[in-house]
């Protein structure tokens, strides 16, 4: 995205900072500043890639000449030791730049490739598998990014850009019907409403408060076929979203998929997913 | 540490910003103003606890009135159930400040507690488990620390505080030998120069360069003993410290301890320790 | 709120730093740094107060040992001569604060002004006065709170936290059935889509698209009258939220919300509400 | 100005900031990243164009390819229907600019339109038409070069760079005389000191200080005359500069100029100048 | 000041920043959290203290617990084993901050002790003795205070609050005459205008051109008694500013201001005085 | 060095902003913006260059178009009246960075050249020339460079990044031998360990303790001279660095220097090296 560039260069800035401190002394005692350095960035495993324009914005901001020539996209589904790209700069610049990069692209195509497998378990129906506030501190829109790049698609990005009425919230209101008037009174009329239930009850005072939306929390996919069947006789009924959430691994979110939900949001895409092992083998040039 | 106090503010300032964004929109619609809160901090699975100061910083920064009356301490192993802590504060704040707190607590806790399992392991030898630059992006510093509160000790912190001699640099620099002259002529008297290894030439031309510390790379336990050997009897050799790194799991870290290096540096626990499952309770005060 | 006090304190040094400069150097000449002062903020015309946490926010980052006694709160109607508040504090601080204090506070209370009289003037109906983006650039967020301050409501906060489908997005996706579905599928299920339309064939189209929301830009009270008309009878068309928007004013205000809009967004609450008057007088204590 | 480039990148960057949030969803979801589009900034009425540089920042901040070939400049009389300036660049990028570059530009051609009307209005005398420090909180730099741009002069930019003693620096020092000296002795000796007086009896007294500059508060055309007179007779009078402020309008200027001040100052330049209408036509390009 | 105490905290945090780094792990590693600690600031040689408040703000970042109790005061000249302050705090805190706070204290402490000298030496005329733009990138402002601390007097403090044309403007403007008219048109009415001459052809065309100031660059005690007689006789001469600039030393100086002249310049107060001897002798407290 | 490029550019953005201030209302007056400068940078008297890419960066970010055609290269001695480097730019960029270049560039060139005096005096022993923590606030790197530049070496560039046991350290833990103890214990394996001693005992305990480095504080050449001696007889003791430190001026270093030391740090090389006198000579290009 355009505008997202330059805070994608804030970011980098940071964090190259954060690594290099005083600066890269090793690099400086030993590698000359006039010499050529070439890299290339395999995958080391299978993986779905997502981070190639954040790599590059890590190269870049330490040593503005460098190229990476890419042999792939964000998105792609690389097998084991396939070359993703190709980067020429100066050498010390490649090797201060190093280990940003590496860990946020391996980071970043971690999520990835987690994210494609819970939407190929699901492809067969209509739910979307989306992602949650579990990010890592600091890096949400590019996890958010990467969740898209997996075929996956984002919840709220933070709490200022949806609604969602979770148990406290209703407690403190004193029920569902209050905190969805408040809020229906409160926010812009662009926000759907979304309310958090754990069971039949609360499912049928969410109906009744008139929710555009309902997460289900932590129930089985029996009572998620049930809550789908229940919601969807309701007047209007089906036009109201359904979240599934809460404990659903890769072996049973087709469960929930099948059990008609629109929507299934996996905490783990982005609070665990594995980096992904990516190597950047560097070589001086002539 | 008193400093660190303040970047601690600054870091925790930002990530509320990244989650809050225009507001808790569902939280101001709802809850009033004056409304107290109770919360009450979980363990929700075995773990070794680390980040308190930080979960604190996070309340006290969105409700600089907020409390929290801790129940044990960071470096404590806690078992599932435990209560960690009881927060009081406005319940808008609770409400507010709760994913942060807990995305914070929970990912720097999965890394104590995945340090603390390592260093059991290796309990009955000398070695030091330690970690890599590996780490989350944006979080070095408090990785580090929950590094150390799971019985770890840390690396460097990042290029500019300590010489690690790699592959590259040795190449650029055309060998060991001039690659720690380089070094040891520019670095700061109180830097040791520590040299990466991949076979036994390597390490007996680091050994004849006069490295203050070799890191053995990608080798199995039987070639770490004989290296051990090797490095301990020539002239001065006791006094070079030996880190063993690449591919050491939970289950092989003793073989490698026990081989009798100084130490192993596991970039596991950093990049894919899982977060620990924490838990905030929330009610209502009268 | 909790979190956007930072926000504030941030933002207030801002301004104050673009006032100040290298220092108040004619009050630093003048006053000695222990002379105490008092004040008395005072409006000069009937208005509708917004400001107040603001202009302390301004006295107290000046001087933390400022205290300021209200008399009254923000969203009350005052008539000239009313006192707001009692300012104490340091003379210095009072003197050096005081421009940037009122600059806000007169320009907040100006656009809870101008909201209240568009409320005022669509009270008897249902509809609900909008702002626009219109702001004045840098302080959105408050003028955004100086619209709720005085009756209004807010539409979206920015770009990022709603959808609205304009002519050349319409143009450029190749009608409005293709941006609605492009925008239904890409962003989170918590957003409504809005589009807005020009005349009646583009109504139609966003019906049929299944839009959210319908602006009707520029239209006549008949025609918005008309377009009501059309869409409550259509499938589903008492769910649609509409609103009108383009060349509205404090007289004709009525006469669309009378035509049944649910929405009427007035980009003059913000780009062209004249300033309040507000005084600061201010005595030196004994 | 030079170095003024890279305070405006910063400021504009922070305005986008406020306005695309998490990005331009709308945008991003609809219009594909590599399509071109093209813009006609027009005059909507007659005004005085303020701010194209300005205007330009905030495009090329979000494309950095984006062009504005102008067909006229800064200070120029457009009138209504006037074509101000081409704009080529990617369609993202224009329409995710388009708010914030129309609510900068609106703005300061209406400080400047302001502005010419006051300067016409005296340019039959020796008068200049200054500013006040009642501009917009946080774009004063831009409003101080709009009022040039509209044949204005500026005031001191803030509290730092010019010495004007009002009523309470006169009550705490206890007299003008007091006042005056401690700022002589006080500040640099490039500072002129400027003496804000309300009646006769403040005006001798300044005089008898030896103001370099005198502003006189609120009074009538009559009285600015007879004040006019009588410090031009005094000794030395002819170099004291003569301010009129307060309540004077676009009607009254020019009483108050032929009463023969220097300077006359107005506070609605910036602080109720409406927004005048130009508009951004687009049109996807081929 | 009051405002200023804002940027203070924020340079400190800065410097400390620049000095403490990842943490002063040396003082982690040894000293336990909770030991108290106790200082003793002492005046190593004769100096006119300035800085306390510098000082106090780098302690108080670090540990906001610690406490001065201040002996004297800024201003107060000590002689060599006067005790400065007594300091109290945590121990790690006192040990952090300690060089930082001594390096602005040292520094600040030399740019008063330098000043002083001077004023002394001019004490018998009319003649303030004042600074420079050579200041300390970055210490300007508290380089300035010092200046005042020590008796000297403030030139503008930077190139935005005041006018000064030098040979430069000189050449490219075609003439003093021309450079003078140009600064009066452009520039606040409560600046003046000061011209820089570097012979008698340039003071006469600055009198000629009206300069409120003139800036005697680089002329003998001679020349400068000559230019002071015939600017004093010109008409309105007496009420022009002549400052004398260029190779003034403490031994030269009062030539200068027996001269006549009403200013001198000393760009050595800044650039190069050198540090005084300040030492904080540490205690472990009980 | 590459990363540092982007540290260097935020410095000198802060320090021109420091200088400019609102703008350089002289230049802004009086030189019209399409006028072309050609400026010529001149050393007044004989010294060693640093800092020509730091002046580079100031005249780039003031006037991007601004080129340095440089005559010579930072570590170069020059003689009194040679050209540095040629700089052609518009003018009012040359005039406005001219006095942030100049100040910066005879700072660090003074660094350099004291510095080269200190290595020159020491140059026929083995002893390195290296600087201290008593450097600039806010220049510390741009100081270290100088070092660097001069022929020196640097110390550890913060409290982050090297470990100094000194006598407050000593006396709360209790010993040398303690302190030494907890230092090696806690920090990373690639830090050695530097003890300050005043005395032939604690030279002694600082042996017995195992310290990487010794500092001899304040000790006579005499004493240097003897405490080299038991130290290299003792076991390992040819592998100890030590260093002297406290008092040794240029004419005193040659004496610790042939005493056996291996490094000597001075801090007047930062805090009172006098700024060398450099011009730059400008006139406007037809």
């Amino acid at each position: 995205m355009h505008f997202a560039h330059l805070a994608l260069r804030e970011l980098v800035t940071r964090l190259l900072e954060e690594d290099v401190g005083y600066g890269d002394i090793t690099t400086l005692a030993i590698v000359p500043p006039q010499a050529r350095g070439h890299g290339r960035l395999l995958a080391k495993e299978d993986l779905v890639l997502a981070g190639l324009e954040v790599a590059l914005a890590v190269f870049q901001t330490v040593d503005h000449t460098s190229r990476l020539d890419c042999a792939t996209a964000d998105g792609v589904l690389l097998s084991a030791g396939s070359v993703i790209a190709e980067i020429h700069g100066s050498a010390q610049g490649l090797l201060t730049a190093e280990r940003v990069a590496l860990n946020l692209l391996q980071r970043l195509s971690g999520v990835a490739t987690a994210t494609r497998r819970y939407v190929d378990a699901v492809r067969h129906t209509q739910a979307r598998i989306i992602d949650t506030r579990k990010t890592t501190p600091g890096l949400r829109l590019l996890e958010k990014y990467a969740i898209r790049v997996g075929g996956g698609h984002n919840h709220r990005f933070g709490l200022g850009d949806g609604v969602l009425i979770k148990d406290n919230h209703i407690a403190i209101a004193g029920g569902i019907s209050t905190a969805v008037s408040l809020a229906r009174q409160a926010v812009s009329h662009l926000q759907k409403i979304e309310v958090e239930v754990e069971d039949f009850t609360q499912l049928q005072e969410a109906l009744t408060a008139g929710a555009d939306a309902i997460l289900l929390d932590n129930m089985t996919p029996e009572q998620t076929r049930e809550a789908v069947r229940l919601v969807r006789k309701a007047p209007g009924g089906e036009h109201i979203l359904l979240e599934s959430s809460g404990g659903i691994t890769l072996h049973t979110a087709h469960l929930y998929a099948e059990a008609g939900v629109d929507l299934i949001s996996v905490g783990a895409l982005t609070h665990s997913a594995p980096a992904v092992d990516i190597s950047l083998e560097m070589t001086a040039e002539d």
